[in-house]
């Protein structure tokens, strides 16, 4: 499979006129090579993973094709490799290489023309293959098997931070590596904070709580929220997450490939705007998902990236209202020939 | 507080002639205005958090003083503010701006000398007040108690995953925010690795496992390793982890102000050198913590950081045995004006 990742790079490394590349971004080095500690990747005629003695027994096991070394810095052994090849023109990451590393490379290799790159390996990793998707799929299952536990599980007087722990714990025991994220546990008004960070606050009967969480399987993440109440929904309550449960429908509905990420987005929050809540919602309706939580296509108001059969995608529009708590709904979805297909199955019941 | 530090980094462009500096460390960030989301901060006659919509109700509580704004980008929205100041010359944080992100700020700012700038405040982060101090000392606290019942539910059998996930587990209840970074917890020969990541291998009676943890508390962390057997140790478990003790032992009493932190490391490398294991140690003695695990002073083999009082740093040694496993002892310690102090007081029952 690296093999195949790795002949794309090098084609598109043939296009730009790229001697060798310096790979910088941590996920990018793993998709290519299957080490997954700190590190970086040197493509020339061969490839090089730089790293230095806590991680060459891993490296070994990870990548086993491929040479390792170390140095000074995992900087300093890449700069070593690069100065002996006598490349003309060498490509780095911009997005993922800092001005100083920048500086660095630059002093060490006078003469090399450094080229700066965008996000090319980022953009490949946007389509997965089967493997791939079988393997995010194996996370959203382990997410939605442990959610359908901690329901049960979750009731008044316990905090944010132990429902969270708990909901992660459960993903572990499931076999997930880790969480794909700090789980969320919002409840009541600390839902009005999309990035709501679990606290000391207990859940409280009939409030809404807004919990976004995910797994991660052999290094992929699955991604997936719900807005649930203990106890008994009010009116006002029941409205707003009607209302993101119809936008979040329309949107999935929408999915097929072709499509730009902000015509997706644009379904959802006509819907909400129609709702009367169109100011509420204040972020973009989703995102790739894969190796990182985060990653292409994105799929907010301005995203002209177009959605391809392979994308991993978060359909999550949501509804924020300060002092009053907030609803979100996301459901992860792969993109398919002809619209798209649920990855993340846990359950809407209130 | 968050004024007197704005103060040292005011005086510091000041000297360095800056009419403003663009801070894109999320801990620096963090460190001068209390908000703990994404976003940059500008200072210039005044201060400007620049972020997002999911994060405007959270920087008003965090960092109720300092003006928040938003835009298409973050990076967006703080062009704005610099390009309508007129400054001459605007700093910014080389190892924490992407050559990408420099581009884009260069385009929008044509005319505006861009100045890099090396890691100041995260020099001044190194030096603790004396509520930094005590947000490390809780940290440590509950790290150390949640460790003593960790160490009563160990049992052969349960996986390295399970036993991280408990201990984790046990520092939220115990008042941690969350674990300062992945809890390891590496068994056999897996404690080769000094960055194991836990895994599905059980813990076997009688082998050495490696136990590296740590507790956040109001954003501070603590660190902390252990080595420990269920069982038995036999004579070459215990040479080396005696070995490693007494370096460990020489390395804290060596701690004093106006030591470089590579004469640290030498103290407790000699040791090991001595005992006949100075390959087998592969890392740094040591790194100071604070808001990051892995921060100021560096306590390396080439490292000229000077000891300060007011330092937290880790003094670490570990033998690493590439199929047989390895052993690490980690203590956090703060720089006093005579020596150091204990801030982890685990037991080191075997």
């Amino acid at each position: 499979m690296s093999d195949q990742r790795m002949a794309a790079v090098r084609d598109w490394m043939a296009d730009e006129d790229l001697d060798a590349l310096l790979v910088s971004s941590r996920p990018n080095v793993r998709y290519l090579t299957g080490f997954t500690g700190e590190g970086l990747l040197v493509l020339d005629e061969g490839a090089l993973i730089c790293t230095d003695r806590r991680y060459t027994v891993q490296a070994g096991e990870e990548a086993p094709g491929i040479e390792c070394g170390t140095g000074k810095s995992h900087l300093e052994c890449a700069t070593g490799r690069l100065r002996k090849g006598g490349h003309a023109r060498v490509g780095f990451e911009a997005p993922h290489l800092t001005c100083e590393s920048h500086a660095t490379l630059a002093e060490g290799l006078e003469g090399v023309e450094l080229v700066p790159c965008g996000d090319q390996i980022k953009r490949l990793r946007a389509v997965k293959d089967e493997e791939e998707l079988s393997l995010v799929q194996r996370a959203a299952g382990i997410a939605d098997a442990a959610f359908v536990q901690w329901r049960e599980w979750l009731e008044p007087g316990v905090t944010e931070r132990e429902a969270a722990l708990e909901l992660e714990r459960l993903m572990v025991v499931g076999g997930a590596e880790r969480a794909s994220f700090e789980v969320i546990v919002a409840g009541g008004p600390n839902g009005a904070k999309p990035h709501a960070r679990p606290g000391s606050r207990e859940i409280v009967r009939d409030e809404l709580v807004v919990v976004d969480w995910g797994a991660v399987f052999e290094g992929y993440c699955s991604d997936c929220t719900r807005t649930v109440v203990v106890g008994e929904l009010d009116e006002k309550q029941r409205e707003v997450w009607e209302a993101v449960r119809e936008a979040q429908l329309a949107g999935i509905e929408a999915l097929r490939p072709g499509l730009e990420g902000r015509e997706v987005d644009a379904v959802a929050r006509e819907l909400l705007r129609e709702r009367g809540y169109g100011e509420e919602f204040g972020h973009g309706v989703g995102h790739g998902v894969g190796l990182e939580v985060h990653e292409l296509p994105g799929l907010g108001s301005s995203s002209e990236d177009e959605l391809r059969p392979g994308n991993v995608v978060t359909v999550e529009p949501g509804v924020y209202i300060e002092g009053w708590g907030g609803v979100r709904l996301e459901e992860l979805m792969a993109v398919t020939e002809d619209g798209g297909r649920r990855l993340t199955r846990a359950p809407y019941d209130l």
